[in-house]
């Protein structure tokens, strides 16, 4: 039998399973310039090691969203190389801070299977686990894809449908942020004087930049973060499928909106928590992306430097954020992209 | 009133205002890397740690245009988000030598206002400086922009055009260059035996190299400079335009052409000023940048380790150097993208 | 005389001419993160300085290839910038590890010289070595190039061709990989359990993954090498001649064919010889890049912790590697682009 691997299917999981996931990667300064070019991040603290020191940190931390995509990306080839669809996000909690020269690596294991009554796939859900050299948990998430099986008259096992968290709790927050020494928080540098407080449940921010999609930029991005999807690489074979090109990470679009979120959320320089994510529709090159975001709540977390924003951080293509495009009833607007809930957590 | 920050128009700005930009930035070696990999600039002593220490410095010191890019960048989203043309730069000069590190922030100083005649627009002069992460200025110029009026109605202050020097004079050169010790320079390594005596007033130099331009490469590369222009991303807005393509940042064309015009020019690895700078027509993706130089004035600096040339350094799209395509009169010739007059070093 | 240089033609070389290239160039943690975004590489040992740590080497080493790259990339100003045709490389070895922070250089030996008949151009061979900033080598290798003569008439030296071994012998390979630690290599960590006595000689590996090609990806990867042929990136100069598009660096494809053997070759993590290399045919923007392996031989090398396999490396476009495409006869097939035969190490 070849040494390649094809990836598991459905039917390879096991319930309890953990999985070690291959190929330990150390984080540089590198990797924070690319981070930078790809997206254009402006979060004071991330880009600069004099702001960090300021207030409280030894150095600026890593993205955190380059942090996610690095463990992500480890996972793929074992959980998601047969994924037909990429199904949810819940429970994601950043948990300690990354810095250049850490060495990050990932672990799963499996939560929850339910084969689809087609008996041609099934769901897997992952407690995913990052950690650095030392061992220590950085990330942890849980994540759902359909995945194919192999053989459609292979047993399935009982289902078992883990129950998931609609929300983070607040008090979960701030694990991966240090305590803050807020004299040492610029605003003039970090680009807005509003702080937490300035911020109200329901406000509505359209974020007015936009990026247009490029193949070279998505494959640099994906490759970076080692995540070896073919849907992202391969045009010959893409061509002939549904799509007819290269499908782009949905990361690639969480980070751009992210970056894009800047302007209007200047102090949200963490973020703690993803509450849900959902890819509505697949991105390619020549799109342009927009973001708004709303604040859909506010919460201290038992620490007077810093407070959460729960916010929704929809991205669409080649729709402008000003009219807010989100739902019609149950029904996205078709220029939707991503629905994210997340807390981010500002100064106050 | 939404947090989303839509940038000053003419009205807002102040003679004698001070505007602090936000955005303080770590330069790494991951951006000296992505400097390299968008532009390939080979100069020895931004190239190699070893050659910079053998003559002198502590370590490769950072590309001047790289330095001069990032500390430009942070002053977009005050200056010139609501430019109409970016008209000019003049008087600026390298300070003091940027290495991985060092974190760079701007300041800039409104230093001239002038309304047009047709009140929907009106010329900012600033003169923008750069500091590291003590405070002190590694780069200084001035730049004018016309900005557009959010109200034509508002009324304009007494117009104020600074005098600007056609040059910046030799004397204040070499700020940013340590004392050299010249029996390290390696021409050999350097790649070219011409020193700084064996260059004359009125010789031209047609470079050869060219290279074509992407969309993918010039978005990273004005990202990298936490640049957010939105002229250079948003092709769906663009599209609607005058161009009906994204325009490429003027900065991008400066790097290119001066990394080509390494070819001829091996030991000129200092820019020490800039006297004027003129984006004459737009870049594109698709266009083939070449580049040629014309030594306009050699200078003794007052110190016996280098000497300064005065070049103008020319890049055209889709027309190679070898006949030096420049002026009809007053009229540029088609190909002309870029007219550039600034001071380099070379060793003696 | 213009002093932009032209580069050599074949009736510039004398055979013995020793010739140092310029460019020196400190290779650092930026270079890596650009090589993973560029090929995605997950060979462990690179990828983590933890994992190549426990194994015994101070900090994770730059890659074999992006050391190949950047030696090479300094040679062809001086050798190859007027090159009709790569013809081959030959006797290819690592001699020692190269880590951030090091500085590469490059000299050439002149080993042959044979003009053609057609009194055109001619065959320059040419021994390469790569020293660090001790002067040490870390890597050598036999290149040979078509050149182009300025001038018909000029004379010819003496035809002199170098005989060349067909394979790096096995007791040369492994001078630039240190005593290893096995205990330390976990190979849930590297991604397969398959150590060199798991691989059989003409066992035949399918890759199964698959990259397409970028103009903005190998610009950036060429550059980054700072190789300057043009014909990698003038579009104005190549769309009026054979190809109409841009050609993609060798290299490029190299690499990219290792990356994509990681899957089936985990363990393979040491390029430690390159035996043969032939560029089969060129590869554009928009070609689909497959690749397959073959094992052509086992080696002991004297050592007890690592063994050898000869491989050959086989890149093709557009057409999967299940089925291996590679020769009818002495005819190759169409698809392939690349044909390599190289010696790796894995840990026994």
């Amino acid at each position: 039998m070849s040494k390649a691997r094809q990836g598991n299917y459905f039917e390879d999981f096991r319930l309890g399973q953990v999985i070690t996931h291959a190929t330990p990667r150390t984080v540089t300064a590198g990797d924070v310039a690319l981070y930078t070019a790809l997206y254009g991040p402006r979060f004071a603290v991330q880009s600069s090691d004099a702001f960090a020191k300021a207030i409280g940190y030894p150095a600026a931390p890593i993205d955190d969203l380059l942090v996610f995509h690095i463990v992500f990306g480890k996972t793929v080839p074992d959980i998601s190389l047969n994924a037909v669809a990429n199904l949810g996000y819940a429970e994601l909690r950043f948990l300690k801070p990354v810095f250049p020269g850490d060495t990050l690596s990932s672990t799963s294991e499996v939560i929850g299977l339910k084969e689809n009554s087609n008996k041609q796939s099934g769901v897997v859900y992952v407690r995913t686990t990052g950690r650095n050299q030392s061992g220590a948990p950085v990330l942890e998430y849980v994540r759902w894809v359909m995945v194919k099986k192999r053989d459609e008259a292979a047993e399935a096992p009982a289902p078992h449908v883990p129950s998931l968290k609609a929300a983070v709790d607040p008090s979960e927050l701030g694990g991966a942020l240090p305590p803050l020494t807020l004299e040492g928080y610029d605003t003039k540098l970090s680009g807005n004087a509003a702080r937490w407080g300035d911020y109200e449940v329901g406000e509505k921010i359209d974020h007015l930049d936009a990026m247009t999609l490029e193949e070279a930029e998505h494959q640099l991005a994906t490759r970076l973060y080692q995540n070896t999807a073919k849907v992202h690489f391969n045009l010959h074979e893409q061509a002939q499928g549904r799509f007819k090109r290269r499908l782009i990470y949905g990361g690639h679009i969480i980070s751009l909106a992210r970056a894009l979120s800047f302007n209007g959320l200047e102090n949200a320089f963490h973020v703690a928590a993803i509450n849900a994510g959902r890819h509505v529709s697949p991105a390619f090159a020549g799109d342009t992306v927009y973001a708004w975001s709303e604040v859909l709540d506010k919460a201290e977390i038992g620490r007077d430097d810093v407070g959460a924003l729960r916010l929704r951080l929809v991205a669409t293509k080649d729709k402008p954020g000003a009219s807010f495009p989100y739902k019609a009833g149950e029904q996205y607007d078709a220029s939707v992209l991503l629905d994210l809930d997340y807390w981010a957590l500002l100064p106050r």
